[in-house]
């Protein structure tokens, strides 16, 4: 079935302590879609300036990504620089600059107001819920989030959780919402405040998932070098969603697999910068490394 | 089989937020052997002064822990003191107090030295050799150490390591010891310098094996509340070792399972202060954990 992805499409600039990458195709948006795209059909929701390479978008199409829900208005795409430390954990943000995204509205094409599965990729609360506005009754949303809507849009973000079924999270925020160190503790916290589900992204810990009655602890594809960690949680929450929209049966059973399968396509995300890596994938990469990552965990 | 452990043996205060425990019974190896004693016989080796309260010994006792290797020497016993910030993460010690275990030497009564497995616990790296030069060709050797060893004897510390099969450490001493930032290209580096397996503890985020041709990922056993995680890391060592002299088989699916029993156990040692709970735990209680990690992870 197929997978609505709305959220950010951007130009990132990455440095790092070995090389400069500008105007790289990025945004949450994009990394969820792709990630998505080995597994589901995937509809995309974003917008982009007249600066918008072409080049990326057949990039898109050539994952088989709809666009008829990227919208193109005039001015700057939006564009994010950031540098990250030799260690690759530090990122600090050299410059955000909104360009179209300032006065975006996101409007669903018809075609895709009745998609099954819906991601609220990492975006403003505001424009998560005016994604959901538009849709017919999906049978599951997940939303994703980041701190600086926990600092400055709390509000709307917590309006936001009733209203989806799964939300995804890194520990940290986890922590800061719910005002709970211990993150088992928090994840439980925060069904309260809506979802049946939610997920915790540990970064190279892996993640868990809480669930109605029960936990799951999801391990990460171990790397030995990472050359670019951005976007790998849009990766995650993307390559999880489409797998989950990809599978029958159980909830829960297909949550925990999905999770495995976001999990392997993060981790070929941080092997290259932006989506270089993810893009040269395969089904069959991937599924490769699920069974690696079987192995390694089994005892 | 038998398992010897070697190492500290000490009165532990420990303060937290919300509670101070004097004179508790604590150091590496009444940790370890108290976890090795859930599957094989335990003999110890290490020092107690004068003061040492008698119903220490009956503790080790009640856990059939052979003590004709703990010497009893005039003066104190090796008091540390430390107190845990709120999150149970940073630790800081504020007083240590060598006591008998300035002028300690090891002697291993002959009952002792044929000893099928060896657990070198934490302790400065001469008195891990003083013990090996004692043993008979054993089986196995396992050596933990810490980041103070790293700091003061670095260079006896790595004179120990072509003697030993197994080399535990945590993940930040793993990055010091090589200097590499990735845990796993750190655990894979320490294969050069001696041991053939490394096991690297990553606290709540579990653990990891490097052996010859691959690398196992172990879970953490997830907590709600950490009551007081001192000697956690002694008490995983000790499970690991002691559950490894109760198997047969291949030495690398052992090995594996070992850590899940180590892990288990540490997690009943982070549940109560010093070791309150580990020794109120059944073997029982810690299958049914084993089975429940089992259950957590799988998908």
């Amino acid at each position: 079935m197929s997978v609505l992805v709305a959220g950010t499409t951007a130009l990132d600039s990455i440095k790092t302590p070995y090389r400069e990458n500008p105007r790289l195709l990025g945004g949450s948006a994009s990394h969820a879609a792709v990630a998505a795209s080995f597994f589901a059909p995937v509809r995309l929701v974003g917008v982009v300036g007249d600066d918008f390479p072409r080049r990326y978008l057949t990039l898109y199409r050539k994952h088989g990504i709809d666009l008829a829900g990227l919208q193109k208005a005039p001015g700057r795409t939006f564009h994010w620089s950031g540098e990250y430390e030799i260690n690759m954990n530090n990122r600090r943000t050299l410059k955000t600059e909104l360009g179209v995204l300032e006065h975006f509205k996101p409007v669903l094409p018809p075609s895709y107001r009745q998609t099954p599965f819906v991601l609220l990729a990492n975006n403003a609360p505001t424009l998560q819920h005016q994604v959901l506005d538009q849709m017919q009754r999906p049978r599951f949303i997940v939303a994703d989030t980041m701190d600086l809507w926990l600092n400055i849009a709390l509000e709307e973000l917590r309006r936001l959780l009733p209203r989806i079924d799964a939300l995804v999270l890194n520990d940290s925020e986890a922590r800061h919402l719910t005002k709970e160190d211990n993150v088992i503790v928090a994840a439980q916290r925060l069904h309260r405040l809506g979802p049946r589900f939610v997920i915790v992204k540990k970064g190279e810990h892996g993640s868990l998932l809480s669930y109605p009655g029960g936990l799951f602890l999801a391990p990460a594809f171990p790397l030995t070098e990472v050359v670019d960690p951005t976007g790998a949680g849009d990766s995650f929450v993307g390559g999880l969603l489409g797998h989950l929209a990809s599978s029958r049966g159980s909830i829960v059973a297909n949550l925990k697999r999905a999770m495995i399968y976001g999990s392997v396509v993060a981790s070929f995300c941080c092997e290259g910068f932006g989506l270089t890596r993810t893009t040269r994938v395969t089904r069959r990469d991937i599924e490769r490394r699920v069974r690696q990552l079987e192995e390694l965990v089994r005892y």
